[in-house]
């Protein structure tokens, strides 16, 4: 058994090797949407060229990634630039190239956490627990969603909604989500698993029209130590849209620990063709 | 009378100078905060290199802006990069430098608009007219906040609440804001209206402690003919924040116009020291 079977298919498609100043990686079938890769999985990707740089200082705090444009099938090279490296900050720029051109640009900040006094004013939502609660079939979504376990509590996209074939009156999804198989929590999966929403279009119209995050942004609560003790169960994600206007709709989301620890927050912006 | 003195404090304090492929500006006294200048002044500068770029095609959609270090008082040079540039949209990498030291961090997404159907889910929130709500004085507070007026409805910070000296329950803040003197809206005010709402750690807990925003984005949701409609009306500010961990919170935030209309949806996340 080689080493890429025995690890996890989302190990496998973050991997990068690292050349002198380049990281270089390839896409994963495993990690297909509709067209290119899900785009958690990219984001994951850029964040890990990050994390594994020899001049990496801290965790990572806050994180936005743009994609400019569609990723193809295939080898791509990662350029991770430490901007500014302060006492317990650091600042990157990253940039994902295919043929010699930017496919996507982002910024990362990191750094040294402490201890201090804190208060989570947001409200766990009501929800039965994941073991109460039913996994969503992915059988006819593409290959990405099958390495998840989701579990919609309230907003499933288009026509799962069976009893609602009116527009529903708002675009809010409540979901337990965890890798599938099983995977302990880290920054990387934390990162995709904020892109893991069906887009909000889709559980507001039930319908398809042409969609594509144009970019997404994760402030990261939690520290290793909160990963750490996150281990492998199921997060409840929580997610909605304030404005569909003129091709673009925001989307804002929260990614909570099953005893209610808020993991991360997190928003974006999606171009939708309607 | 010079041009300078002619033109808005906000047009002075964004002012740029391109020398081929660098812009180079100076910080403005008028929008000092309590260390270097108001990070929504940096930000909107930061954008004005980019719609003042000769390669710039489209509006603004979405920007991130990352403040890797303090701004010091005096010039500083602006690269705006123009990553990739597509049928639509267009998306750029934006530094600040001062004396070789990058600063300040960004990348920013335009697009060519179109008219689509729309649909607002948030709602605007219940408040007494900008005209029947009273300006806050602003006389002991750092000069950038003398550039508006506030008008502030719910979530007053510090001891400007003087009915509630104990923590308050929540952080959220409603507020009328607009410059002044007064200035036509446009996407570089907006930018700096999005950042313009007192720290939520001080509407939180009634009393300083160090702060100072890590990242900041804006997503744009207006186009320009909704802000040459907006001119120079004051416009509702929404924020709150989700939890407040271990040295950092975030604060999410609605820009909407009188009419009810969502301009724009931000997010920060915010460094503490308590």
């Amino acid at each position: 058994m080689s080493l890429t079977e025995r690890q996890h298919p989302f190990d496998v498609a973050t991997q990068l090797t690292r050349n002198s100043e380049t990281f270089h990686g390839h896409t994963s079938e495993k990690y297909n949407n509709m067209v290119g890769p899900f785009g958690g999985i990219t984001a994951a990707t850029l964040l890990r060229a990050v994390i594994e740089h020899p001049e990496r200082q801290g965790d990572p705090v806050s994180l936005t990634i743009n994609y400019a444009a569609p990723v193809s099938d295939g080898p791509f090279t990662i350029k991770a630039n430490p901007a500014r490296t302060n006492r317990s900050t650091q600042h990157w720029f990253i940039e994902l190239y295919q043929k010699e051109k930017i496919v996507i640009t982002g910024t990362a900040v990191l750094a040294s956490r402490r201890h201090t006094l804190s208060s989570t004013e947001a409200l766990f939502p009501e929800v039965p627990s994941a073991a109460d609660s039913k996994r969503l079939s992915t059988d006819d979504m593409p290959s990405w969603a099958q390495n998840y376990s989701i579990k919609i509590i309230e907003g499933l996209p288009l026509q799962l909604s069976q009893t609602n074939t009116e527009e529903t009156a708002d675009s809010v999804t409540i979901q337990w989500i965890q890798d599938e198989p099983r995977r302990s929590m880290d920054f990387l999966s934390l990162t995709a698993i904020c892109d893991a929403f069906f887009p909000r279009i889709y559980v507001r119209r039930k319908e398809m029209v042409p969609i594509g995050t144009v970019s997404l942004t994760v402030y990261f609560h939690a520290d290793s130590e909160m990963l750490t003790h996150q281990g492998d169960k199921a997060v409840l994600a929580h997610a909605r849209a304030l404005q569909f206007h003129d091709g673009f709709f925001d989307q804002t989301g929260e990614i909570w620990s099953p005893e209610g620890k808020l993991l991360a927050t997190t928003s974006q912006f999606v171009y939708y063709k309607a």
